[in-house]
């Protein structure tokens, strides 16, 4: 018997789901298409991938013609990801208020608004906002293998604040 | 003998060199890489694809793993594209402002911030601000085929104003 998801990330996989069905219109290559602002359900960043509240907002999925999938990422202060790697890389785009990441074995840098980050295929790394501020970042994801993001282990406090 | 292109689209092109240069960071594929806010030569829109005044801030280039290069474009009160297409598709998300589309033979539709757009390979269209706001949307640009857009005519002032 497999075990079942834990609700938030039920929730996630829901959302997206949701947010595929809604885009639908997407999948029409013969005509413009326009998915109005709040239209597609924002996700809740599940508990085991990220540490404190992050809110997912999905903006496209990845298609035949662009191989990567577009979300608006939300960390509230002290917020971040767990280590993770992209399999085919990520552009982040920050696009309002202050944040943080790290590659495996550097110090963590600062993120500013309109900073642009490419996180190449396998480099070991995490992001989140800065300490006492917010941060959203456009998330452009890689998806030429399938799979835009795995996983690791949670990023502690030491860690964030470069202890 | 080739005519030279116009100083407008000299200048562009030569933005987005020194754009790709500066970002030859996202080349190496080993670390993580960040361009900052600012460090990227923002250009003109030139005059023979855009009408009124239309920046470009370059954010990323395609490359190996996305296929897809990234911008900012913002445009002043009235100012637009010209008619085009996109071989390998668009994708917009209006970051700030007002704007409109349209589609070949269909009606003029606002755009607002949020609001998410894909314009697919081989479909007839413009965007640009409205007539009394600007308007900024990131821009990626499926590049598959090797070339972001066909340039075709100025759209008409009636055209814009939908009479």
């Amino acid at each position: 018997m497999k075990t079942p998801l834990p609700v938030s990330q039920a929730m996630l996989a829901c959302a997206i789901l949701l947010a595929a069905q809604h885009g639908s219109a997407f999948a029409q290559d013969d005509t413009q298409s326009i998915a109005r602002a709040g239209s597609q359900p924002q996700a809740t960043g599940p508990a085991a991938n990220f540490s404190g509240q992050v809110k997912v907002d999905p903006l496209w999925p990845k298609n035949g013609q662009i191989n990567a999938s577009g979300a608006y990422v939300t960390f509230a202060p002290g917020a971040r990801s767990a280590w993770h790697v992209h399999p085919s890389g990520q552009r982040l785009v920050v696009t309002a208020g202050s944040g943080l990441t790290q590659e495996w074995g550097k110090p963590v840098q600062q993120l500013r608004v309109g900073d642009v980050v490419w996180c190449p295929p396998g480099v070991k790394h995490w992001h989140g906002a800065a300490p006492d501020a917010q941060m959203t970042h456009l998330a452009v994801t890689g998806m030429a293998t399938g799979k835009g993001v795995e996983w690791m282990e949670k990023v502690s406090d030491d860690q964030y604040h470069g202890r």
